[in-house]
């Protein structure tokens, strides 16, 4: 997905050197936001300033920049000019959700006590570290929960500050009012059913598709295609059609993400064989294999459930790949996306989008769909 | 302090009966908000109206409205007509901060381990008695963090949607938007500056009133009413006077606040006598005895260090009370609040504020500072 996402941010289809990558152009757009923020920063003083670097430097470490891409290609492709006078104001909107971003990582980080991001220490435990060096007094882990927490609600709050400050239009402001409001509703959603369905033991596909829908779909793609449209003024058929087109390949995303993360090559994903399975996730794959188990195979289920989230060896994990496979979940996840693939492209093919971002979403479409890392 | 705060929304200095209290008048804004959210939290599904339903009734809960009723009275003194067309925008946005407040709160709790608020048990605690409850898989206490951390988030989101939404005009907007903006920085890096100072040990009085000055003065009066003059579209004359007066009656208030914490009559304050000492809290008062101490009185000074945050005795405090005393810090204290109110007052009164405004901005400062509850 990484070609396709660096694509130019004003660029055709025929891509001119001299156009920045356009991860480099949200990475400008969120430096000359933070550099904004300093004098209040700076105001405030005892060490806050060096706080909220730790937030930009978290920030602009890197990412695809998938959710800015995302409205940037649907703002284009609702007509919007990526040489017009309004480009500017809509790609700092786009890359407001960067911010969004940043707070559900670093507090998804706090709730999953995940200790690395990006190759370098998650924000909880990179404070925990510098509270241990200072020998400073308390807990080193109660202080890095802290801060990491507050240095989240920043981010979320200032992702509302880009947004409104970007530059929109009155009108253009009112249009997204509601989508930006959904989103964060949605994605929030997201992240508590995912907890809440994993405590509960809720193994149905349907309960696994529902964090799919709002923890990845909509967050990720339906609404930052749905705010590129309302950017643009777009009419309701084709927020409509970019709405159908963003759930499904949302979606069928996040099934092809479950398949690599059982069957992925680890020389090309980066990540262990069979993480999924060791971590224990719910997701869609491993939930139809163990509804196809239970009515079938009872054998077979019991090895799923007593597997599942333990600390599997390479020959084990090979093994629940081959029941996984029997059982016919991966046929079934391969269906899936295929079935997704074609309605959203279909969806988008008999939209008013223009032909160039028919173009573009369509490719991203295979490249998020068909990737093998 | 609440006989002043449940002063009626649309009064005028001659109460009505017929005039709702102004708590309920915000609690009636805020119902209606969560009300406004409730078609996309339930399409989400899966448990999520429920957990939202614990964020409603915690926001609904009480507390005395402290910073909308300085968001309504900065904006009455400014000019603002209770009974005019803008006034239901302007309450709208006034009741938002408590949103901001409810994921200052929440999300508060967690930081300090708080088990209790408002009489009842804080949200991550709420949440980890339910796992508990329902013999859920994972840890219980987990799982009430995650849920709280979530949760502030929504309710931090949701005050941007409902200032967004208050109904407000696309100048007022603007106008609100820096400080808004302000507001929401400060009120963290006070928060950050509390926890960091706590950690390096930092026993200065500056520290201290940098902290009073950024988590309570800037973000429960002085922007507040900053926002209000923003609202009706005050002058640079009056918002500076307001800023005067918030920060210094801000600051006194938490002045009052660090005594009571130590010298407050238990069966008014509904808090054990000498409650701040226990918890070990860095004021302003124990910074200033501090250092009294090791400019005078060395024993003083070990005997405060190795006292503070210390599970005392009513004997043990009642010694630390008579050492504090004995340094000048309480008579310190008495003698800033009155600077910080007679300056308060001073720049109130230059203002050109209105009659009422400054009749009610009085009385607010007077029951603020000298309050004995």
């Amino acid at each position: 997905m990484e070609a396709v996402l660096s694509a130019g941010a004003g660029e055709s289809t025929r891509p001119s050197p001299s156009v920045p990558p356009f991860t480099d152009t949200v990475e400008d757009a969120l430096r000359e936001f933070f550099a904004s923020r300093a004098g209040t920063v700076e105001t405030v003083g005892g060490g806050y300033a060096e706080a909220v670097a730790a937030l930009e430097s978290f920030v602009l470490r890197g990412g695809k920049r998938v959710r800015p891409m995302f409205v940037w290609t649907g703002w284009l492709g609702a007509g919007g000019d990526a040489t017009g006078p309004e480009a500017p104001a809509a790609l700092r909107a786009a890359s407001a959700l960067e911010l969004v971003q940043a707070c559900a990582l670093v507090h998804d980080d706090i709730i999953d006590a995940s200790t690395t991001r990006r190759g370098f220490p998650t924000v909880h435990v990179e404070f925990a570290d510098q509270h241990s060096a200072h020998h400073w007094s308390g807990g080193s882990a109660e202080f890095g929960r802290a801060v990491a927490i507050l240095l989240g609600d920043l981010a979320l709050a200032w992702a509302d500050d880009m947004i409104r400050e970007a530059g929109l239009s009155p009108d253009a402001q009112a249009r997204i009012s509601p989508v930006w409001s959904a989103m964060r509703t949605e994605v929030l959603g997201g992240q508590f059913l995912d907890i809440s369905s994993e405590v509960r033991g809720d193994e149905t596909v349907e309960a696994a598709l529902r964090v799919d829908r709002y923890k990845t779909a909509a967050y990720t793609i339906e609404r930052p295609l749905h705010l590129g449209a309302a950017l643009a003024g777009a009419d309701d058929a084709l927020v409509a059609a970019y709405r159908t087109f963003g759930t499904d390949i949302g979606i069928a995303f996040q099934l092809r993400d479950d398949l690599l993360g059982v069957f992925g090559d680890p020389e090309i994903t980066g990540k262990p064989s069979g993480d999924d399975l060791r971590a224990g996730k719910r997701t869609v794959l491993f939930a139809e294999a163990l509804q196809r188990a239970d009515a079938s195979d009872p054998a077979a289920a019991a090895l799923l459930r007593e597997s599942i989230g333990t600390d599997l060896s390479d020959a084990q994990v090979a093994t629940l790949r081959s029941v996984i496979t029997d059982l016919g979940a991966v046929d079934d996840a391969e269906r899936r996306i295929s079935e997704l693939t074609d309605s959203a492209l279909s969806a988008l093919d008999g939209s008013t989008a223009t032909d160039e971002g028919k173009l573009r979403l369509r490719e991203m479409a295979i490249a998020v769909t068909r990737r093998d890392a």
